[in-house]
């Protein structure tokens, strides 16, 4: 299979993305691999595979490599006669803005290029952790209490707290107060990054259960992961454990995997179609409560499967175009025969 | 000012929109107007004024107009020598699909060009009818009760309802069901359009108003329309009413127009920036209740403002680019630093 990964883009996790995306060519070892690089001005470059190192781009070497054009049907290239379109369906690989905020879902779409991505709704939902909390209050998942400000007028009843920028990932913007000047100094930050926040209270020493899966026909599930931490990843943490090829997994008890799995398909059913995403849970007394869901998870959480070359082939196959829309112009026609014209 | 009128695309309501489009060339006379039109093909030409006809469109004698190419910075075309861009703000006039889904917002900011339009996240929240609900609800405007459904195995307790899939405007596929017959055929013509529907309880001769406005710097207002009808709009009338000029207003009271502008700013803000929306909301027994959300009305409610240029110019003037985000590869560098590379 032809498989074009799209990285990069202009985001607060762009060197993430890189990272990601050179996991990604060590570990999808069946199918063949194209690389495409969207740079922070926005521009479509084709990189070789012997190139995909963080320092490549870093230097801005980047640049002397064929810049594409975006059209329908896919990516292409100039040549001196004609034009060399890139083939094959296209993995979505760009973290945070660009990647998971619809834009590349709407473009690949309008194109009519078929892409492994959390298609428009499905990343407004997940982008934006008060659509999350709304999303999953509506389908019957429990998430924790939180309030949601757009100004600093809000002061909690008690502490510590949990501060999120309502719509970044990999941790940018989050803190944890302890107390008012913490706060005050938590929401500065986080009103640096977006003009919505959430704050939580930050229970300490819950579990955390990670899960990832995709549908295609029948839903594919990954490895449950328990996660491992001090306090919360710092983006720095979130940074190097982008590049993970191995899972921390350990044990958990088939009620728990049960209870993950159910709430999994309710959050994925149908609007996560044609994505493959990572839900992280809490368990709180043996409740599970949605954490975040990330539709493009780091590496794409191929450390949790078993077989990815075969999970991403699976998921690949099962995408679809959009549905068709006959326009013939009937009522214009009717109108005009009505006028007598 | 020069505005770029973008209209048509793969929509059950491209027709509608070729329209809206005809019906503003004669609406907006102080700015210099171009007419952009995206074809059932997703294919960009640039139409002439004087073929700004409805005939012009469904005789297909469009396809000998310009070609356009999208790329950063707008449209544009090529010439003998080297090529034309087309400058100016881009207000988006895609009903339905394509341009309320989110797709030509996210092209637009991924491209770096101006537009009048519902940006990605306000575009779900609307055209998604159980998100708008959702959303609503999330921040303290009231929805009439509803029943979310993915398939046929509800029966509602008591009749009439109303049937509506979940992401089509224009009434498109909405019916009033008086009973069990009614329903099973309505929720039949439902799911042929979309694979969610929403029932309601139909309540008969409730006092519908309209009200559209935008926010540029401060909010901009129109008068408030009190909706005439018998059962409901159809497509077909729907489809006359997008060619609309004049407001069928009546007075309302200063209590209900304070309460509807409430409404209207809670639901605005801050995620319909950038857009002229029309809000449709219910009265019962003195509370107002949302309809629907219609972030790109009919030939953009042009027709309930005194002075529609001025508005329009005015929310131009306030569109903003998207945040810059510095990418300086600062991790990457940090991490090769560590390698000693």
């Amino acid at each position: 299979m032809n498989l074009t990964v799209l990285f990069g883009g202009s985001s607060y996790e762009h060197e993430i993305s890189i990272v990601s995306a050179i996991t990604l060519k060590d570990k999808i070892k069946k199918h063949n691999l194209t690389f495409v690089f969207v740079d922070r001005d926005r521009d479509f470059y084709l990189i070789d595979k012997e190139n995909m190192k963080s320092k490549y781009f870093a230097s801005l070497e980047y640049k002397k490599a064929k810049k594409l054009n975006l059209e329908k049907g896919g990516f292409s290239y100039k040549k001196l006669f004609g034009a060399e379109k890139i083939s094959g369906v296209v993995l979505n690989l760009i973290h945070g803005r660009d990647g998971e905020d619809g834009k590349i879902a709407g473009m690949m779409q309008f194109f009519g290029i078929k892409c492994i991505t959390p298609n428009i709704e499905a990343s407004v939902i997940s982008y934006n952790k008060l659509y999350t909390k709304m999303y999953a209050k509506e389908i019957g998942v429990k998430v924790l209490d939180y309030k949601y400000i757009t100004d600093d007028s809000y002061v909690p009843e008690s502490f510590p707290v949990i501060i999120k920028p309502v719509r970044l990932g990999s941790s940018i913007g989050v803190s944890i107060a302890k107390n008012i000047d913490e706060y005050k100094y938590g929401l500065d930050v986080a009103f640096e990054f977006d003009n919505g926040v959430i704050i939580e209270e930050f229970k300490e020493g819950i579990n955390e259960y990670n899960l990832a899966g995709c549908k295609a026909g029948e839903f594919i599930f990954s490895k449950v992961e328990k996660v491992k931490k001090d306090e919360f990843l710092s983006y720095e943490d979130k940074y190097l454990d982008f590049s993970r090829k191995e899972a921390k997994t350990e044990e958990v008890s088939k009620e728990l995997e049960t209870k993950l799995k159910d709430n999994f398909r309710k959050i994925y059913n149908n609007i996560f179609e044609g994505s493959l995403i990572r839900c992280d849970f809490f368990e709180i007394d043996g409740e599970i409560y949605l954490n975040e869901i990330n539709p493009i998870p780091g590496s794409m959480a191929n450390y949790l499967f078993n077989d990815f070359d075969e999970v991403i082939e699976k998921l690949a196959s099962s995408l679809k175009f959009e549905k068709h829309i006959n326009i013939d112009y009937s009522y214009i026609n009717k109108i005009q025969m009505a006028k007598g014209k």
